[in-house]
């Protein structure tokens, strides 16, 4: 496996994006927030959606697409509204948005998912949306990747994109990514949206299935503030262009890579991030007690706090342990940031490693491993520090 | 019921209270942090402690001792350091504190229960401690009750009492209480410690159930920031000394009152806190989706930043509330702000309104009722801002 420098959702064979400022904040910045994902052939899809009882439009529309089971050409997404608790006149916004697309890029309908991200419960400024399609075919290019990233972000800083090469033996396939925001079973309300490509052949199930296994140890462990949204959704499309059928292993490890790096670069953007924290409970009795454990510890605003703060203030991720519900004897649990050993038998090992640990924490990345001694089974969460930024943007601004 | 100014703890009959600076934290800043609240006579008594796994010192000690069920002449108390994680030296610590009050009191082995509150996982001072033991007896008075408040304070900004007087009929009794901190079942590591006496004589079983009933409306109610205590403790202390066996319905109605006066002090006082918000969910199919869906609303990062930046971003509320397990169907939900009708059907009634509610939210309290119209049942969580110096006083210095 090989990194493509620069790579994202348009270097697989036979994707091109298109990417457009349709104002829909009214606030004429310019910003890009209207784009087109889109193959030269249909493509085989995967995708996942929000867990959220309360569903935007887009994740209503697109969920019960692709639960038929047919290939679609890709996406149509925007930022700066997310077209969720806007009732029945939301879901027909979606379906006129995607229609106008397919009738613009004559294509059959029902062949494009949607995808929105923005403020929640404004309606969607239609019209606007509308008189943008016409410009869509022209502006479409193979090099639009970055565009496309861009398109999407909303409170993120940086766009994310990400593209793996590889070679299954036969010749070689190519998996691109782009993503926005932050989380999936668990995440900010900024909404996380993954769009993924392949031009390798992989069947629907294999490509759900891999898909389902990626995201669990990924997009599904990061968190910034345990806040899950109404739009988050994950799209993997796989149009076979490169006409390369790889081994499934080699693809679902690829695709496990390529989910991670993009789930880290979420998690770095997380709302006022300047940290990014691994946190691996190890030792528990299952896999979703040791979920369950790493999760309760990477959403504890005081444990968040103090990664903000540097401090090792170590007794936070014991007292966020103990309230997960995971089984352990406290007198059983060792803690290490990275690979010092600081607590054992749920006790400080010696107060004159605090200068030590904290040194750690004042790196912008660090691991903390929590060993409960209860079991085998282990979980990594990633999260990040929160600070007074954090609150900036959520309080003094509609997000 | 009448509310008795200035009231407190040692506001019932035969209820005194001594507190000391014992230096704790080593800061030689005097500040009062060791103190002993005494009845004349051994009390009926009930207790709740935190169900974290991670139990500190005191509550296994003071909750064994509790379950053993005999009575008790009150409790020892220290702020600055929380005596957990601290292993079988914490509980001996415990132990040797409380023994040498009983015997520097005359009262007899395992008489008086304990509580700390303060950072977790540094050894308690024990010799500090002890050094300060004999000076309680010339200490000890019934108008203490303000300073065994301000002894139990951390990072609290204002002590907390309230006393109430009640007539059953025969004669008057009196329910006085103090707090710190806050959050009993979903409480911040800030730790809540609450003590409640009266001097009304009432069963320990009554006492028992009295206390559970109340708590789950008041201090289970509550929240700051969804962190879990590893010292949590709510003791309530029945002298008999009035001589009053009142009606148990009066008794449970004077207990609930206290409770929710101290637990809504507690919420106001939440560390960095400027808005107390009630977060009333109806509608729910029963109590238990009720709770756990208001309580998901309480604890969100992105709703309580809302109540920071005082911006009627409503789709957070709905995205809390679907994200929280509770079932209900998104287009039937209803929100108002104090009264007034702001979402219906689960859609924004009018754009208009948002002047109106925003006013609504610059006040330091309101409260939110979001209808699911769902069932009958009904829970109201207390909860606080989320701002920029919450994040100070975790980040930046170590509580």
């Amino acid at each position: 496996m090989q990194e493509i420098k620069g790579g994202g959702v348009c270097t697989p064979e036979g994707f091109q994006a298109a990417a457009l400022s349709a104002d829909i904040k009214g606030k004429a910045d310019g910003k890009l927030d209207f784009a087109v994902l889109l193959s030269d052939e249909e493509c085989e899809t995967a995708a996942l959606f929000t867990t959220n009882r309360v569903k935007a439009a887009p994740v209503l529309y697109s969920s019960e697409l692709a639960a038929r089971g047919g290939k679609f050409f890709g996406a149509v997404v925007n930022s700066g509204n997310a077209n969720a608790c806007t009732g029945a006149e939301g879901l027909t916004a979606c379906r006129e948005i995607t229609a106008a697309l397919e009738k613009e890029f004559s294509l059959r309908d029902a062949s494009l998912l949607a995808a929105s991200t923005g403020v929640i419960g404004a309606p969607l400024p239609l019209e606007k949306l509308l008189g943008k399609v016409a410009e869509f075919p022209a502006n479409l290019d193979d090099e639009n990747g970055t565009r496309f990233a861009e398109a999407i972000m909303t409170t993120d800083t940086v766009s994310k994109e990400c593209a793996v090469l590889l070679n299954s033996g036969e010749g070689v396939y190519v998996l691109g990514g782009a993503a926005k925001g932050v989380g999936m079973l668990d995440p900010t309300l900024a909404t996380m949206l993954v769009f993924i490509t392949t031009d390798a052949c992989v069947t629907k199930s294999s490509l759900q299935e891999a898909l389902k296994k990626a995201a669990s140890r990924t997009f599904n462990a990061i968190t910034v503030d345990g806040d899950m949204s109404t739009n988050d959704s994950v799209f993997l499309f796989a149009n076979s262009m490169s006409g390369i059928k790889p081994e499934i292993s080699q693809f679902e490890e690829a695709l496990a890579y390529l989910c991670k790096k993009l789930a880290i670069m979420l998690v770095k953007d997380g709302e006022g991030a300047k940290k990014l924290a691994a946190i691996k409970v190890c030792g528990a009795k299952n896999t979703d007690e040791a979920k369950l454990c790493a999760k309760k510890i990477a959403n504890s605003p005081l444990v968040k706090t103090m990664f903000a703060g540097e401090d090792p203030n170590w007794g936070r991720l014991l007292a966020a342990a103990g309230a997960s519900g995971a089984e352990f004897e406290p007198d059983r649990v060792s803690v290490r940031f990275n690979e010092l050993l600081y607590v054992s038998g749920g006790k400080l090992i010696d107060p004159a490693l605090e200068g030590e640990v904290g040194a750690i924490m004042k790196a912008p990345e660090f691991s903390i491993e929590i060993n409960l001694n209860a079991g085998d089974a282990e979980f990594t969460s990633y999260t990040c520090d929160l600070t007074k930024e954090y609150i900036a943007i959520n309080a003094d601004y509609r997000s």
